[in-house]
Formats: C-alpha cells, sequence, structure tokens
C-alpha cells in the first residue's frame, strides 16, 4: 500500500468507519432479537444462517464482484455449475430432513419409486434446499431462478395437475427432484399470449390411431417464448397447449414432452429451439423459444389430475374434467412463485437497505460552516426522508412473507390431502382458501416487487455516482429485479384481478351482509358487515394515537375508497373505468396485510421473540414510520376520501413523520446490522460491515481491473484513437488534394 | 420463410398491423406540422432530418440490435471507431457553417491560429455538430458522453476558465475543437467529493524555483474518480485542484495536464490511472481515476481568464482573482450538459414513447367473450392511462428544450463579449442572467431526467415481457439514462439549489416588494409581488375553465406551496427541515414552465407553425392532460395547500383526465409517428413503424441468436450439464461407497 491508498487521519475529510463505529457503540438495541423476528423464529434463524454460511464459503457458489464482469456466455456456464453444485447439495438436505446417511442409499431407494424402500417425497424432504434456494437467490438472482424453473414451476405443475403416480414418475423415479436425469422448463407463455392464458394457441391434438397427442405450433405467435432454461438447459417441458379429441377443443391443459436427449443434448425431432438473446438482466437464465411441428407424445404424458383422455377397450374417447379444480390447479405452479417473490422482496430489500444505511452514515458531503468537518449524509433530513422509509420496508415485509409462506404450504398439503382422498367437501374448503390465498398472493407479490424497485432505485440514488458502479450491486440488483413486477402475473393484471375479487366480497358483505367469519377473518376483516357500515356512518373514526391506528387507518381507507368505487361503478356500468382506482385497492390491501402482521407479530409476547423494550419501542417506530410514508405518499387519496383533512395532513401526519426521522436515525446502523448479511451477500464495497467505504471500493476496482497488457492506461483499441488525433489535412497529397486554390486552377484551365 | 414464422390472417389471434394502419388511415392530424412543431422551426427540423438521415445510413456510426449484445470491450472498441468517423463529420460541418470547401484547406488555417488566414473558431461554427451529436447521442448514449466530454466538459471548462490565448491555443492551434492533436477529459469529482466541488483534495502547488505547477493527490479519497475517457482515450485533462501560492489556498481552480502521449498512448511521468470498470449502463464510457503524484506543469497550464498568478520580472508572485466571475464561470461547463440533458429528456422520451404506443396499439390481450376477437391494450382504460401521459411528456419537454438552449448560447454569447471587452455593467447583468439560467436549467434538468427515467420504466412495463428483452431498447435504455438523475449536478442537490434560489426571490417579493420586472418576467413571472398578492388574498383563484389555467393552477400553487415553506422556515429556523417542500418547488417549477412555453409557442400563429384547427385542437388536448396527470399525481399537495377541495379533485380534475385520456387515444399513432424517428433510431423492433410486431421482433432475435455451433439449442457448456444429469449415486464404488450397511459392518469389525 502506497500513502494514495491511505486516507489521512488527521485531514478534515472522511473517515467513514469511525461514524460506523460510534453508530454501533451508542446503540441499544438487541440486534440478536431483531434478527430473530425478522427470521420468525429461533429455529428457522439458526437454519437461515447455517445456509448462508455454507453458500458463501462454498467455492463453486460463493459470488464476489467479479460477477458484475461477466459476459452472458460467462454468466451461464457459471450458472451450470452452480446448478451441478446445488445438485449436490439437494441430496445433502433430503438426507438431512430424513435423518438418513448411512445404512441404505437414500436417493437409490427413492428412485426405484418402492415405497418399501423410502417412503415417497413431499414437500417437507425438500424443505431446507427451498430454503438454500431462496437464500442463494438473493445472492445470485439468475441462479435462483435457473433452479427454480425446473423445481418450482416444472415440478409443482406437475405436482398441481398430475395425478400421483405421473408425480411420482417424474418427479420421484425420473429424478426431476433429485436434480437428475431431468431437466425441465415451463412451456406456458407464447409470443402472442402471456397473461391471457386461456387464449394460448399450442395444439395438442389426440389422434386415436396411435393413442398418442400430436402437440403443433400453428403460427409464429403461437411459438412458446421466454421459455426459462429451454434455450440450452431443459431435457423435458410441462407444456401449456389446447386438448382437441375428435374436432371438439377443450382449453388449455398440460402435458410433459421431452426436448433433448439428456446426453447428448441434441433435440429430438419436431423440436425448434432458439435463444431469446439478450435481456435487461439475468442474462444467466437461457430464456428460450420453441416450435413443435407434431411432435408425438404418448397419451399418458398429459398431465390428468383433472382432466383425463380416457381410452376404452373398443376404441372409443371419452375426455372426462373437473373444470372448477382445474382452474385452480394451473394456477397453483405459479402461486408458489408468488409466494417466494415476497419472500424476496423481504431479503432484496434488506440488501440494499443495508448497503444505503450504512453509506449514508459513512459518507460526507459540505460542511455547515468552512473549516469545519463535512456532514455525514444521514445527517440531511432530506437524507433521512429518502433513505430510512426504504429501511423499514423489508421490516414490515418480512412477517407477511413468513406467513403467505406458512399458508401457501398449509393449503397446499390440504390441497393434496383432499384430492387425493377425493374428499368433495373438504375439496370445497380447501378451494376457497386457495381463492383467499391467490387474491392476497396477488396483491403481495404485485405491491411488494414495486416497493423493491422503487427501494433499489432510490436507494441507488442516494448513492450519488458510485451508486452507479456495477460493483456497488444496485445496476445488477435493479435489473435482475423489475422482471419481478412482470413475469409469473404482470403486477397491474394481478393487482386488478385481486382488487375485483376484493371488490366482489365488498359488494357482497355490504349489500348482502354475506361474510365468511371463518375464512375471512383473517386478511379481510375490513369487510365484516358491522365494520363497513361503522365506517360509512361516520362512527368508526381515523386518528393516530395508538399503535393499533396505524394498521386501522387503512382498513378506513380501503371501506371508503370501495364505496367509492361502487359508486362510480353503478353510474358508469363498467368496471374498466376504475380500474386505476382498483389497483390502489390491491396496493392498500397490501400495506394493510403488511401492517397487520407486523402489528401482531411484534404485539405477541411470544411470537416477536423480542424481550428487551428499548429493542420492541424501535421496531413500533419502524412501524409507524413505515405506515406515516405511505400516507403521506398517497396523501391525495387520504384526503379525497376523507380520512384526513388537508389540516390533519399538515399538523399530524407530516409532522409526524418528520419527527420520527431522527427518531429512526439514531438506530438505523443496528437495525441494518439486524438483517446480519454478511459482506459476500451484499457483494457491494460501499456497504461492507467495517464501514470502510473507500478501501474497499478502490480495492475491488482495481482487482477487477487490473492494468493493460500493453502498459497501464493503453487501451488494446489505441490505434483507432491515435490515427485519429494524428490525422493530416484533408488537401494533403496523400487524400488528393484537388481543392486548393492551385489544383482547382489547373483543373479550370 | 416457413409456415410457422407466419401469422394465420384467418386465425381469431394476433395481426397487429392492421391496427396500426387503422390508426393512420383515421387520424386526421397533419404530422408535418407537429414534427415542425416538435422541432421548433422549418429550418431547425430540415437540419434533423438531414443529419438522422446521416447518422443511420452511416456504415460506422449506425446501430443495429446487434449492439444489445456486444461486450464492454466491443462497445469501447466500437465507440472508438465512431469517435474518429465524428471526427471527420467535425471538419465538414465547420466547413459547412462557413461555406468553405474550397481555395484553402480551412482547417490547415484554423490551426494555424492566424486571424488572417481563417477567423477564429467560435460557437457558431461547431452549431451543427453539435445538434449531430446531441441526436447521436439519443441513438447510441454512449458515443454522445464520450465526445460530449472532451467538447462539451473539457472544452467548455478551458472556454469558462481560459483566457482568450488560451482557448485558441488549446482549442484551436492545438486542434482540440477538431478533435484533433488533444483528447480531453474532466477531472473534477473525486472518490470522496462529487457534489462539493470546494471541498475536492487535489493540491496544485506552485513552485517559485521552477515557475510550474506540482499537482498531486494527497490521500486516497482525493482520487479523481469517475473521470469519463480518463481510462483509455484521453491525452489531456482539466483538472480541479486547489491552487496553493506560498502557502495561501486559494480554493479550487482549474489546469490542463497532459496524460498520455498522443500517438502511443502511454502515460506521462507521475500519472497513475486505473479503469473503473463496469457501471449500471454506458459500458462504452472508459470512466477511469487519476492520481497524480508530483506532476509538474507550467505556470501557464492554469485556467487564467479570472485567477491569474502573476510572476514578476523580480520574482515575486501575485494572485489576482475575480471572485464573484470566477464563480459563475467554474459552473459554466457544467451548464452545457445540463441544457442538452433537458433536449436529450425530450428525444429520449419521445423514443419511448413511439415503442409503447406502437405496441399498445398493435397488441391484444384478453377478449370481452369467447369467440371475440381480443381487446387491443391501448383500448383499455388503465392502458391509457399508463401510456398516455407518458406519450404528452416529450410534447412538453420540446418547447422548453429549444427555447433553454437558445438562452444558453445568447447568455453565454453576452458572457464572452462582455468579458472580453471587461465591460463591467454588461458583465453585472449577464452574470444576473446566468444565475436565472442556473435555475431554470438545474430545476428542468433535474425534473425532466426524472420524468424520463419514470417514463422508460413505466412503458416497458406496459410492455409486459417483450419490454424486458434486451433488443426492444428498454433496458440498456434505462440503465443508459438514469445516471443523468447523479451526474453533472445530483437531481436532489440541484432541485435544493434552484428552490432556495426561487425561496429567496419568492421573499425578497413577498415582503420587500422587489421584483426585477426585465430578468424575472419570464420564468419568474409567478413572483411578481402583485400576483402573490392576489394568490395569498384569493382574488386569483384556481380553475381549470380556460387553456390558460392547465398552467396558472401551478403558479397558484408555487405561490401556496412557498408561502407554506416560508411559515415553516420561520418557525423552525431550519431551511433543511423543509428540503422535501423545496425539491417539489424545483419540480412544480419546471412543470410550469414546460406549460407556459408549449402554452406560448402553441398560442402563437408565427412560432407555432400549426395551421390546422384540428392539429392544433389535438395539441391543446396534450397539453391540458399533461398538466391534468400532473395535478392527480400531486393531489395530495393541491388539497392540502387548498388548491382543489377533495370534491374539485373527484368532480372536476379525475373526470376531465378521463375524459380526456380516449380523446388523446384517437390520435396516439399520429402523435407518436409526428416524431418522426425512423426504425434506425428506435432500434426497438416492437416498436417499427410498420406496425409488424410479431415478425420484426422474432426476426431480431433469430439474426442475434443464430444456432449454436455444435448443434441447435445445444450450450458450448452442455457438459457442465449432462454430467449433473446422468450422475450416479453416492454409495457407489466410484465415490468410495463407504456408507452402505455392508462397508460399514466391514468398518465395524
Amino acid at each position: 500500500m502506497t500513502r494514495r491508498t491511505t486516507i489521512d487521519p488527521d485531514s478534515v475529510v472522511l473517515n467513514p468507519q469511525k461514524f460506523i463505529q460510534k453508530e454501533r457503540a451508542n446503540s441499544k438495541i438487541k440486534v440478536d432479537q431483531v434478527n430473530t423476528f425478522l427470521e420468525s423464529s429461533p429455529e428457522r434463524r439458526a437454519l437461515t444462517h447455517t445456509l448462508i454460511d455454507q453458500i458463501v464459503n462454498d467455492p463453486v457458489l460463493k459470488t464476489d464482484t467479479d460477477y458484475y464482469d461477466a459476459t452472458k456466455l460467462q454468466e451461464r456456464e457459471v450458472t451450470a455449475k452452480k446448478i451441478a453444485r446445488l445438485a449436490s447439495y439437494m441430496e445433502h438436505d433430503i438426507k438431512t430432513v430424513r435423518k438418513h446417511f448411512r445404512g441404505t442409499d437414500l436417493m437409490e431407494d427413492l428412485q426405484a419409486n418402492d415405497p418399501d424402500k423410502a417412503a415417497p417425497l413431499t414437500n417437507k424432504d425438500i424443505s431446507i434446499f427451498d430454503k438454500r434456494l431462496s437464500l442463494v437467490a438473493n445472492i445470485d438472482p439468475q441462479l435462483g431462478t435457473r433452479v427454480g424453473v425446473h423445481l418450482g414451476l416444472f415440478g409443482n405443475c406437475i405436482k398441481g395437475n398430475g395425478t400421483d403416480e405421473q408425480i411420482r414418475y417424474w418427479l420421484q423415479e425420473r429424478g426431476a427432484t433429485l436434480m437428475k436425469g431431468i431437466y425441465g422448463c415451463f412451456a406456458m407463455t407464447e409470443l402472442g399470449h402471456g397473461s391471457n392464458v386461456a387464449q394460448l394457441q399450442t395444439k395438442a391434438v389426440y389422434d386415436k390411431q396411435t393413442d398418442a397427442f400430436i402437440i403443433d405450433t400453428p403460427d409464429l405467435t403461437a411459438t412458446k417464448w421466454w421459455i426459462g432454461g429451454a434455450a440450452h438447459s431443459a431435457t423435458h417441458a410441462t407444456v401449456y397447449a389446447r386438448l382437441i379429441v375428435e374436432g371438439k377443443d377443450y382449453g388449455v391443459k398440460t402435458f410433459v414432452i421431452p426436448l433433448r436427449d439428456p446426453s447428448t443434448f441434441q433435440l429430438l425431432p419436431g423440436i425448434s429451439i432458439g435463444d431469446i438473446g439478450a435481456k435487461m438482466g439475468r442474462d444467466g437464465i437461457d430464456n428460450g423459444w420453441i416450435q413443435f411441428r407434431n411432435v408425438v407424445i404418448p397419451r399418458e404424458f398429459m398431465l390428468s389430475r383433472f382432466t383425463k383422455v380416457i381410452r376404452s377397450p373398443d376404441g372409443s374417447v371419452t375426455v372426462k374434467t373437473e373444470p372448477q379444480l382445474d382452474q385452480i390447479s394451473g394456477y397453483s405452479a405459479l402461486l408458489s412463485g408468488r409466494v417466494n417473490m415476497v419472500m424476496d422482496s423481504f431479503r432484496f430489500g434488506s440488501k440494499f437497505a443495508t448497503i444505503a444505511v450504512r453509506y449514508a452514515v459513512g459518507r460526507q458531503q459540505f460542511a455547515p460552516k468552512k473549516g469545519m468537518s463535512e456532514t455525514q449524509l444521514i445527517d440531511y433530513p432530506l437524507h433521512q426522508y429518502r433513505v430510512l422509509p426504504q429501511l423499514c420496508v423489508p421490516y414490515l415485509v418480512s412477517p407477511v412473507a413468513f406467513k403467505l409462506m406458512d399458508s401457501y404450504y398449509s393449503t397446499l398439503d390440504e390441497l393434496y390431502k383432499a384430492s387425493s382422498s377425493a374428499d368433495k367437501a373438504a375439496l370445497i374448503t380447501v378451494s376457497k382458501k386457495l381463492k383467499n390465498l391467490f387474491i392476497d398472493s396477488a396483491s403481495l407479490k404485485a405491491t411488494n416487487t414495486w416497493l423493491i424497485a422503487t427501494l433499489i432505485d432510490e436507494l441507488r440514488q442516494t448513492c450519488g455516482g458510485h451508486g452507479y458502479s456495477q460493483y456497488n450491486g444496485f445496476g445488477k440488483g435493479y435489473d435482475d429485479w423489475v422482471v419481478q413486477c412482470t413475469w409469473e402475473g404482470d403486477n397491474n393484471v394481478l393487482s386488478l384481478t385481486s382488487a375485483k375479487s376484493i371488490l366482489k366480497k365488498f359488494v357482497d358483505s355490504a349489500t348482502k351482509g354475506r361474510f365468511d367469519a371463518q375464512l375471512d377473518v383473517d386478511s379481510f376483516s375490513y369487510l365484516k358487515p358491522r365494520y363497513i357500515g361503522s365506517v360509512i356512518s361516520g362512527e368508526t373514526k381515523s386518528s393516530l394515537q395508538e399503535l393499533g391506528d396505524y394498521t386501522e387507518v387503512w382498513s378506513i381507507t380501503l371501506v371508503k375508497l370501495l364505496a367509492h368505487i361502487g359508486t362510480l361503478v353503478e353510474k358508469s356500468r363498467s368496471i374498466d373505468s376504475v380500474s386505476k382506482l382498483l389497483v390502489l385497492v390491491s396496493k392498500f390491501h397490501a400495506l394493510r396485510c403488511m401492517l397487520k402482521t407486523y402489528y401482531e407479530k411484534l404485539n405477541s409476547s411470544s411470537d416477536s421473540h423480542i424481550s428487551d423494550e428499548i429493542t420492541r419501542e424501535s421496531l413500533w417506530n419502524v412501524y409507524k414510520l413505515f405506515s406515516l410514508y405511505f400516507i403521506d405518499k398517497h396523501s391525495g387519496e387520504f384526503q379525497q376520501f376523507k380520512i384526513f383533512t388537508a389540516d390533519q395532513i399538515s399538523r399530524v401526519v407530516q409532522p409526524q413523520l418528520l419527527a420520527l426521522l431522527p427518531i429512526v436515525r439514531r438506530d438505523c446502523i443496528s437495525l441494518t446490522d439486524s438483517f446480519e448479511l454478511p459482506d459476500a451477500m451484499l457483494n457491494a464495497p460501499i456497504g461492507y460491515f467495517d464501514g470502510d467505504i473507500y478501501h474497499n471500493y478502490f480495492n475491488e476496482v482495481c482487482r477487477n481491473n487490473p492494468a493493460e497488457a500493453d502498459g497501464a492506461g493503453k487501451p488494446p483499441y489505441h490505434a483507432e484513437l491515435s490515427t485519429m488525433l494524428d490525422r493530416g489535412f484533408e488537401f494533403d497529397q496523400k487524400l488528393g488534394g484537388a481543392a486548393t486554390t492551385e489544383t482547382l486552377s489547373k483543373l479550370n484551365k
């Protein structure tokens, strides 16, 4: 180290470490307790840290700043290596769940598909791996997706639509769940259809003669498009295609179709595949397009839990379908993704909040007076306003993310149980639960992926130019993130869908007094007939005095907003005309869910795992700041729908908000440390734990950009530039020199 | 073309061309007139199209979709080639301005630096090239920046701070303006200081013995950072460093420092340079860091228009400085960038609006009823709300961008004239004009670069998954764009600076009746004492009845907002506490400027160049929609500051807004065509003129992703995957096979 890489401790300038150390020394918050709160429970917290520790220290899986310099091909190669590495962790994780490391080879027994040797695979078996994958996705999102498509989309499509035998065959015997033998992709969207799944055009025509389906792409717009893993990795696809039997179109069903020979990776007959190429982010995923040219698959490859093509011994064919369940199952593959994206929102949000808060504390700019040391960014009220509410976002996401995940798994278990036992009553109950889960997950997925897109963007801007450096994570982080707002349900479409269901519940409750006390009591308690009445009559009023008020004000707003929408729809007879307001309903529903879940968790002595009062107090401030920030953001609606008056906004909401900022600021480093993200997970030197911003950043830049081969600062393409700079004059002989007066006069002769 | 690349014209599905053709056939708008309106005048319009035509057809400068697949090194090489190409256009453009193509070699005469041979270079000489560069920057932003740093930052730094002789020497005789001999970079920001220029730490110590400056980087945080062109291209830098003479620190001044030998590109003694590496966007720019280790330059290399180090024959040294002008000139290099960014906002905005509107018209999704054809996205009210106000944004930017540009050049001419003739009175006037220009350009730069960042992001989302494909331009477009929110003045810092000046003007006017009728009448007419009085007294009321009202409502809002801020500051005695509101002042000031300039231009029969009434009507709708959209967006403030009541928002603003959407929708394709952007400038197949969305997109994807060398769909890294899929069981002999019961029992013996 020469002296130009040191920082003069006596200069008036910058020594960020001391500021961050000071914050740590002064904070009275119990970081341990907060992390347990954020990780849901001590057991889950322990698992999180074990897994993170393995991931960031694994020589193949760990991700350094050189990640930000990789080309598309390099990214894809590295991702493939990491997938192979994760495959061995998968075996390890299943054995860990089953506590089975000796005696017999569990994997061999599972693939034997013999219940006497090993019980069939369940969701529980891959619960550790699921969490591992969710954490990996936080470090290397494209890796997460590439495995997530195989297990979460391909796998869940089979689980949701296949018979027990089909599930066992494809996922266990053939090894797909073990990431063996089969690598799957999920061929739903087409070039011409994304959101409108029912209008997909790929055809699956049943051919009686061969007792097989002929899969065909009728025209260009029916080309399967955006299929993750199709370009280079997938050996099989679950394909959404129109079932056509004896000329009749039964709508879109799912089929397992082999694409490639797993050993040679050559495409099978009739399969055309191409690479979708460069994307805004996640270039490590080999998204592809697929066209089928009369590809033949046996009848048994149609996933047949809810729709069956039955061939009688006499050769006649019937189609048996359970439309209601069929529809539900159709979405269940996407449900897993949505639930996971809420968890991703927590983890991504905490990562970028950590980076930006540490930078804001360590960075100084402008002194109040000449000669005084410069002010830390975090001490500017505007900077507090830009950073601290964003820090609160992942705090408010965490409880709802865990709750949604738990509810997803328990509902899925119920569904499998009910559908395997063909218990009709149980099926009806579980299908209602699933519908509620659709509403919550759609609204939470859309709202949270938007919130985090905003968070990354706004926090990048708070880091100034250094936020634009790829090595500080925001650029790739944003590009990788924003696809979450579009895929597996476009956020606007999801918001409309969930809001329309909420509006229907509202109308049922308000006009007919209908309310399912058992099913709707949690997420939809603001839709109780009595509650709606009390809001409309003015009996229930908005205030911000008690902790519960910060949630309830959103319930009141939702009721008033829904009532306003109801009136407009009645007048216009068009639901489309209120769609802008419906998107708000979905947002407000999600914000309320987040606040309510957080409130209930923190309020519970058993669930919160917070025993320290100062810590609890600090977490209540986070809760209040989050609510106030979004009330202020939506002060237009809060005034328009008369939840607050202009004066209440000026005298209550905004002053409370401004007053909270310096209070939350006091604990901001502890609240950041409480995410307990190791540097290797942040992968952004301006945000590392030690706060040595400038050295860390400088060193990473130098490491990734060594001196050029021909001399420091001399580019391989220097000839392009020196030729230009050294060029002569146009009228020189070498260029013909025709235009001087002398030459021209010769030509004039 | 096989049939899988055709679209079945009889199918219920998608044929986007016919929709776009239909819109064109039905629209009554005169595209020609609108384009003249947007391009400011017929003459300017003609020049724009001549230049665009040359650029998109130039074999080196044209940019295809393969641009989106280039690696960082490829981007840099290609950019270097394009720079060399632009250098010959520069010569051509100067000769065009001077109408000098024969007789003598103008370039040779200019470099001879002899006024008898050729008049000195002026801004007028490079006016065509400036426009060419601005248009190139719209197609290839990194190329624009790389040349812009040389001419706009390096060049303007010399023009703003150098003596006439220095300007003539560096820019003309040495050839910098001709992009010859010298390639410059602008070494202002350091690792530790960006916005706070006054605290830069690089030292320039005058050494009496050698009559030279010793330039030195005192510590790591003083490393010059983010310097565009430094890593690989620049031969010289204008360096911001602290002038220290005989131990006294005179603050930050500017120096020309040679970095590299232009022919060998080797670094000169004492210069350390490194590559900053990967960025969120614009990887074709070779941003670098620079450290100086006692680098010696002659005294004459300090730019000395306003600060001079004078050495007497007796060897004594004095420093002469004109502090007020010095400060102004310090910022003038950045002024050019800000003015250009407003123009970029117009051009970037029109590009992405074109793509998204054409896609919204051509794309269908979901049918109202089974069997009916699917609805065009643009016919959904929510989609109209998402797309059409964004289409209005570039319309509202254009007039103010041209006006600001004109005002910049005329003020600069005044400045040079006044400072060359040392006319004190003229200097005082022009310095006031410059200050106003700082306010307007800061507020417009910040607001418009934010508006366009939002526009690109929101419009990308309206294109669903296809918006995430790199080939449709949004990804790289966004990544390249957002640095505009940070560089050459961080948007928040700029907003605060301009708002504080506006607040000062407000206070002067409201409390002391001070208002400069001559200088402030245009941008600051809402700050006239009488006007402020009439708003505060309620005499001037908000309404939305006449066209002028859509601008005036913003004037009223500004006055009320400023009055509110005034009260808060009086109470708190802290300007920092209202900084969130000050950012709003800057935004509202910019929105008002945009509306006012647009209103005045369209209202003028001579300036608007619109003779057709239907066309004018349509442009008034654009104006109204823009204003209403932002009133609604800011309905929180409009209600809080009592510009409109909740009922007015519900009954006037929002219904007017919703009613305008389908009206503007009728002309949306014509309003898009009116930008007259050729496909080669859009470089995004879903937005091409013919509307053949799916073919264009599919063909570009296929062209950029040809079949893999080892077989279609077989990745070069297939072994990684096939080895994983074919792997055996852990207990096999090859892995030691130690854990079977049989083996374990042997070990147990």
